[in-house]
């Protein structure tokens, strides 16, 4: 009995695979966002938020990883009635509840975006967490390859608005329709029994999908009798004979110099495919209703090796990609990848209804969006921090916060010292870890005569570590100003610091 | 086997208690936290955003409804480890796990802000939901009550912020310490002894926190033996005789025409309390520093009614409320009520430290605050629909996308009809669904004769209510123009609007 009389303290933990952010992490991340709905608006693109909880049976199986159906939610039972409720685990399944939900009263076409964390019950690991960022656009209602080409010239200039210049990206556009051609050709999709060979194409999607990560000879294995990695585990391959991988590694190399003989090529591919020639005269109208807006090659191209893993997908599919190089953790250079990607969906909301609602969509990386634009330069400063007025007699609370009163009232960050005083030291180091650009001071003395001591903290610092001594007498850090003066000679301060 | 055969179609439905946020509901809700977010910035706190998902044990049992402790999270376990994990429930657990996970790294004082949503798990009903917003501001390591002065004023300027004007809210002031020496005097709390009589004493502050609802008749009946409500359920009482109610109920009405009178009559009350009096201290000094910044009785009062349910506050406690009338769901008047509220909470980081950190903080109802606003007609206006480019000649898709990219570089929000665009009725219901101003419409022969026909359909609805023939013929609602004139048409007309 005596061992429970004393519990044990709770650990001050996140759960595993979840991370807290801060300050900057935060604001950056919501100008991001801020930023790049503005331009979903200009499109048209009306906000939608859905809850974080959906039922399981409406999430479906449509999860990236799936090999594992369901056992990648977070999910739980409800008290009341037994039903599995679970965490989102993207922003598509969500919107195809809502298509099909509200479907009498939306706009047909319904265009909207939707930005929010999402939830992966998913190992964890270095830099991968259990709970990120999306943010979405999709058309649904429209059949018109147009909406997937809006998407694309949208998804470009997204990106330029959040700072990646020109040049810096790429979009790049296929079609699923194409790879089905080739894989009628192949041997492995029967036109008349679109069941028969799933497994296989399932395998060969996924495969194509790796192409970045395991090379052509990783690739061919996974085409025919599977894959041992590293570790020693073996993926199971789609058992293609040699002649129909080579059908489709011929389709991830079709990419030619000019949209023409990209399309020249495929054409040839898909062979007599009556599904693969609508994809490939898809592909060419995109292409044309975009290079009519002025979006060509230098920022959106056609190219057979985009796939996109997810088994949905049934037209075009897109993928934004970074172009520069980064360094990578173990100081190799590599480029950056992909940070966004969609693709047409016409069977998501059937699921619910039974009636075919076509529909095209992006999704982009939020997180890592946002780590490229750190790479740039783009992102990644730190916060102002506020003017710290410091205490120096406990009693005159009253007259420090009417100081900060009339900064903030000037639209100045302040804010009064409300630790412990007693240590002015401590005040300082606060006003430091804070990153203040200035500190007050006012004991008794100054009180009596009317006057503030004004510290410039960042000029402070910058002669703490290079000022000769002359420089120092001549650029005071610290200087006395009428207590009438405040605010005037804080705001030039703060303009200096802005220069 | 066989009827295994067709699964049922998923519901397309929320979970139970969950809900949709569509168009203005999502930008209204966000422009007022921004509004709150630069107020909070201004005061120098900072942004900190925590995981959805944190563990039970950091939780703990501090839920609004201690009659059911854990029961009133969603939670599940973990499955590598079997531990249990849950959705926050408020914004302010997180807050204590992180002043305690990051003590060594975080800036003492710590104030940050943070918003988002938190998850119930309670009886929905009307207009009471599973998962809602908060948006909280706290000060952590600052013992001074200057920090609950200051949250107070924050509190004030947040809400003049968003468009509550002054004498439409008030913020409402009390102290814990001096309703304990209320109690101390009433015989239900014993110094040297504090964990006696807590059972009583909870009943007692939640009694007291239901003053408004059960009105002074129901609340002596929780201080006596108990109460039956209307259907037939009984809370037990705190089994006070009746001059400890007394006591009590002198407590709650102890509010006086000044501060300096209300003051004087809590002394009165607390008796020969220490705590008492060191309560009633606090209040007048919280009251002076609010004074000497401009916050008058005309935006923060002291009011011993308010006690706030919760029973981990240890000091101050504060609520704003809004004070003009509204019409309920009956056709009744009735005031608004509170929208926001906090106080000290000197225990929680304690739980994971065992070292007492001070701490206190409000949190502010946001779909409350934004129903109130909307009240006010200080919100739920709707989205400016786009322009919508109609598609006379689905082969000239291309052209049609080039007007609609013309008028987003001039910053214009325009989309091309993306339906089917057999039927022109269809077209133009569309626009009237997305609330468009303007639609545009071209032809072969408009092409051909480089024009494009403009439609204002604001003006166009205008006139179809209540215009007569001349109006219509001095006014038309449609007029044709230059196709390179045709951002300065559409902005012209958008300027028109507007006015």
């Amino acid at each position: 009995m005596a061992k429970d009389k004393k519990p044990r303290r709770p650990r001050a933990e996140t759960p595993r695979g979840f991370r807290d952010y801060f300050g900057a992490d935060v604001t950056e991340r919501k100008a991001m966002l801020d930023t790049i709905a503005e331009v979903y608006h200009r499109y048209g693109f009306d906000p939608l938020e859905t809850s974080a909880v959906e039922t399981l049976e409406a999430l479906g199986k449509y999860l990236p990883d799936v090999d594992r159906p369901h056992a990648g939610v977070f999910a739980w039972t409800e008290e009341e009635d037994g039903d599995w409720v679970a965490l989102r685990y993207d922003l598509t399944a969500p919107l195809a509840r809502v298509a099909a939900q509200y479907r009498n009263d939306l706009p047909t076409p319904y265009r909207r975006y939707a930005m929010g964390p999402v939830w992966r019950n998913e190992k964890p690991g270095p830099g991968r967490f259990r709970q990120f960022y999306q943010c979405d656009a999709d058309t649904v209602g429209a059949a018109s390859v147009a909406a997937d080409a809006e998407i694309c010239a949208m998804l470009a200039d997204a990106l330029e608005a959040v700072g990646i210049p020109r040049g810096d990206y790429i979009v790049r556009v296929n079609n699923r329709k194409v790879l089905n051609g080739v894989m009628e050709v192949a041997g492995v999709l029967d036109p008349n029994d679109p069941s028969k060979f799933e497994h296989e194409r399932g395998i060969v999607l996924r495969a194509i999908d790796k192409l970045d990560r395991l090379g052509e000879t990783g690739v061919r294995a996974l085409l025919g009798e599977g894959r041992e990695d590293e570790s020693g585990d073996f993926t199971e391959g789609a058992k293609l004979t040699k002649a129909q991988a080579d059908v489709v590694m011929g389709f991830m190399a079709a990419r030619r110099a000019t949209k023409a003989e990209t399309c020249a090529r495929l054409s040839e591919l898909v062979g007599g495919s009556a599904m693969g020639a609508e994809g490939v005269a898809e592909l060419e109208t995109i292409s044309d209703l975009l290079a009519a807006q002025g979006y060509g090659p230098d920022r959106i191209v056609l190219d057979p090796s985009v796939v996109r893993g997810l088994g949905y997908y049934t037209g075009p599919v897109y993928e934004a990609e970074l172009t520069f190089e980064i360094t990578d953790e173990k100081g190799r250079p590599r480029q950056f990848g992909s940070v966004a990607g969609g693709g047409r969906y016409d069977d998501l909301v059937q699921r619910f209804t039974g009636q075919k609602v076509p529909a095209t969509g992006v999704s982009i990386g939020v997180d890592r969006l946002l780590a490229a634009l750190r790479e740039k330069g783009r992102a990644g400063g730190t916060v102002q921090g506020p003017v710290i007025v410091t205490v120096m007699d406990r009693d005159r609370m009253a007259d420090y916060q009417a100081m900060v009163g009339e900064l903030r009232a000037a639209g100045i960050r302040a804010e009064v010292y409300l630790g412990n005083p007693k240590n002015f030291g401590n005040q300082l180091k606060y006003a430091d870890k804070r990153q203040s650009p200035v500190a007050i001071i006012q004991g008794s003395d100054e009180a009596a005569r009317g006057v503030v001591q004004i510290k410039d903290l960042v000029l402070g610092a910058k002669i703490a570590q290079s000022a000769s001594l002359e420089e120092w007498k001549s650029q005071p850090a610290q200087f006395e100003a009428a207590r009438t003066d405040l605010v005037a000679e804080v705001r030039r301060l703060l303009a200096q610091g802005g220069e």
